[in-house]
């Protein structure tokens, strides 16, 4: 570890997907830094390398993660140069967080498995990020309360505006579906035993060669049915929805508001129980912004005179509430510093 | 600045609001560290300071803005101690992140207001979260965005589930609607020039003493009219909602779900664009999450296996998709490590 | 009475409103008819009693209320010429229903009011229709079980898409918050005390000489407070909504969906129960729908084609379900009568 | 016809249903009127006939048929029963509302389709009542306008609190999913070619023997792809829900609120553009009310003291507006006769 614990990490791959890491750990992240990135294209990774505070320029894997300042390795690069980086980072027993896919097939997959499993310890998360959403989460700790009973079935939807040039069916399952796949696996704790995919007429929307949207069912060994509306040119935007159905009642996400359940005649959410489940993340991102401006040497936000102004307003509505009248705030004029 | 450019910051005040910005600063904030922590009680300075690495303990606010490794300084402490610690700041020059209220009356805080402009500079952020908190920033955006025409009025609900003990008819004023006084402020751009408070019998469920509900008006120097419901024991929950009323339209937020606008015959919202705005936060927290679990040794989240699965799956998924029936998906059985 | 008990209504006015009413009474009312209409303009009289069967014109209210099937009157003329309207009712002791205002003024009204207490016992119901509305009709159970507590605050918002051509600031109050002054009274059986109106800066597209929007606060003898935003040029639509605040939760109608309750930390509303409380309305338009075609020598709806449609399918069903696999529906050619 | 057009009806079944439509024609239905009832148990018949003004009560569908007032049938008895009372219709030529199933297998609807056709006229409406609720009409205008594109996937939720006694699987099809299916006929314009049946495992709340919820899938010759859970014991109350996914947008109803749309970026739904859209139902219930009141002799509703109390507020209002302050309402003391 670097001095005052800080995660040291190798970033493999600086495509959209790597740079944005790279990005989130150096702004967002709280305990890590970028330490090294990876790229084939070293002219790409020197001018990432570039933005970043102590970090350094590589093109193989291996060699970033020798370097002693490398605690950790996040892999972002295209799926079939995951297993290579995965077996790498296995040799020097760094812990990975891997983006979906693990790799590309089974067959690989396993490979990687049975890796692991001589390491003799789990060292690798892998990047299905719906996971960590607050809706997913809330759903799946709902489900395991255990007070709707057992889930019996999951409607899925997962809806696109458009399909990026190139999109296949065998994508509209890789790379779309796989994340319902995951959160069906996760959110149930079963596995999925059988798939069958029922296609309706294409719409006229989708492009020539995709037959979309298609209607996926997952069957899994716990015996629940699990239903997925795949849509990658819906036209309207990006929507993931969700809904369990229990022996005692359902719960949905994704409709743009909170889990909204349906149990015990009564339809509904729950409403926050103190200002810091309300304003909690208002908090983070109000201390965040005060650290980044004044990193750059800026004052942002709210500022004296807003303070002056509250104070004096509610000086105002002190006397208004006691005596039980109309009553004037009074303000001095407004400084230029505050113009 | 500190190495690496992380922001040494000195947390005056370690009371519940005060342990909480240091807790956050160390581990959600990225780029700053607590170097310091004040407290008059030296001894809850000293355990507090001990959780933290490189965290030296004082009480006294300007001893440890003397601190070279001190370079910005969040106040925590109670109301009547911030204009001399506020002052101390000026003196050094730091940067100031201010918990509201500014100081606790007009008087204290023109004092302040004048101290920074003979400073001749801005310094100081004031604690008023709301500006914040994600569905108020789309609020003001779509108010200053001119899409609704002008605002006309605001209607503000504002609401506890139970006051703590000790709330006074002033304190309705002082710590609650002193927070609709700065949305007002800065939602319209316009200063506060009247108050009216309107009081129904009290509910039955107020402490004595206390008259909650209460109602009250606000007048602009824009013209808009603003109503704040202030109701501190509603019993169900904390609630804080807000409607503009616009010259084509009204948007309201706080309900639970995404902002609502009505306009143009429609009411109802916006839908995400693509992933990355519907899964940005997902995203940080799944790396913040990856990146403590590897600080404390641990590896948590979906590992090799669900990678393995979820590659099985979707070869079981294209091979549905292409013969065009049910088909099975093979799995190992589950090895030890990841039982 | 007529034979057979059904009603024979003179309807008093043949404007708009009054117009509307004959036809509810003709084609939606059960039990009733419309055996005479009244109008100064004799010529408009007779044009719509010629579209009503068995119904006679008159130019004055008190000949209609002569006639032998006349057995009740309904009032939907200009309010100046209640007064008279109703005083000739009473002499005959007939039942009126009454379009609001009852009377222009609070002097006419008192007469009206001492004049039935004359005739010994009420014959008159007042057009206050808000309180026949589904929603309004829950809310007030729901305030009258006493579930949520003594109501506290009343807030009420009513816009409308843009304002009639003469539409002055006494009719914002006479014919539009009128409609809440009712609803006040009546949801919490309570009189209203005192009225105050505020007044933001006018909206840009207010017509000129009419203040829009204005904000009224009616105070009651229980102690409740009610506010009501009156819009009518707020250009997006016909909108009325209102949420009481009680002392253990609050109620909010009129968002263009069911009541929303706020209790117990939840919020949210009740699901149906049974397929007669979720369909009973569908029911009654089936029915209405065939009586009606009927009458005119029609049919229309779904037809013996969609009977043998459905029971094909459900034979498929029935045996996919047993057999367990995709079952083809087997249908004969669509005969000529039914394409 | 009898006399002012009313038409009188022989309800051919006096149970649950039957009974039900009684009571909706005689007190509901305007235009219509119960002239005779027919049940095999002779004495259920009297007393349902003896409650009706004019009703005769029968054993045989056709003797009912036979007399002279009677214009039109409604069928509501066991389905077994169907038949022979339409062909009995189909001899005197009667138009016929038949309840819902036509009959209850595809040969014995073959021949009722065959009989209809020897007539040369259609004459029957079946019981097919969703096309008659205000949600699904308003799903129907939307899909039928071409705003949303061609639909292509139709997900449908049918849930029910719990089963009656003795309910089926095969029941679940052809009493349940019935509606399904000639829902998706009407709303799509399309037949259904195929059908799958899946089954999670049951329920634990599921009755012995029956395996719920199932989920249906429907194929139709228009290449859409319809789901259906059905849920018969799904404990919360009963749940009808429709999303119909279009290549521009989707549509769903049932969600306790308005139709709710996704198309071009937005969801929600429409705002009423007058008073009329929005409270026809309310003046529709406060006529129907005043006329039951009136034909039992009373008098309910809103009365004189309330025509003159909003006369007072109102009063108040306007000088409360016009001299900007707060205005005290002036009641008399409430007369006897309104307590």
């Amino acid at each position: 570890m670097t001095q005052r614990g800080t995660l040291g990490v190798a970033v493999i791959g600086t495509g959209r997907m790597g740079a944005d890491h790279v990005r989130r750990i150096s702004e967002v992240i709280s305990g890590a830094r970028v330490a090294a990135v990876v790229d084939v294209d070293a002219e790409r990774a020197k001018n990432v390398a570039a933005g970043v505070e102590g970090c350094t320029a590589y093109t193989e894997p291996a060699a970033a993660m020798a370097a002693a300042d490398v605690d950790a390795v996040l892999i972002a690069s295209p799926g079939p140069a995951h297993e290579s980086a995965l077996l790498a980072a296995f040799e020097r027993d760094l812990p990975v967080l891997c983006e979906k896919p693990l790799t590309p097939d089974a067959a690989s997959a396993l490979r990687v498995l049975e890796a692991e499993q001589r390491l003799g310890h789990r060292r690798v998360q892998v990047g299905f990020m719906r996971r960590y959403d607050a809706e997913y989460v809330k759903l799946k700790a709902l489900l395991d309360s255990g007070q709707l009973g057992r889930p019996l079935m999951l409607h899925n939807r997962h809806r696109n505006a458009s399909s990026p040039p190139g999109f296949t069916d065998a994508m509209l399952i890789n790379d779309s579906v796989v994340h319902e796949m995951d959160v069906t696996r996760w959110l149930l704790g079963q596995e999925i035993t059988a798939v069958t995919v029922l296609r309706p007429t294409p719409s006229d929307v989708a492009p020539e060669g995709l037959a979309d949207p298609q209607f996926v069912v997952l069957e899994t060994d716990g015996g629940a049915l699990v239903d997925v509306e795949i849509f990658v040119n819906c036209g309207f935007g990006y929507q993931v929805q969700a809904e369990a159905v229990c022996e005692r009642g359902t719960a949905r996400i994704g409709d743009g508001h909170a889990m909204v359940t349906n149990a015990a005649g009564r339809w509904g959410g729950t409403i926050a129980q103190d200002f810091v489940e309300r304003f909690e993340e208002a908090y983070d991102r109000e201390v965040q912004a005060w650290v980044d401006a004044t990193r750059r040497g800026e004052v942002t936000g709210p500022g004296v005179w807003d303070g002056y102004a509250a104070a004096a307003v509610c000086e105002a509505g002190v006397r208004a509430q006691t005596e039980g009248r109309r009553t004037e705030v009074e303000l001095i004029e407004r400084p230029a510093l505050y113009r």
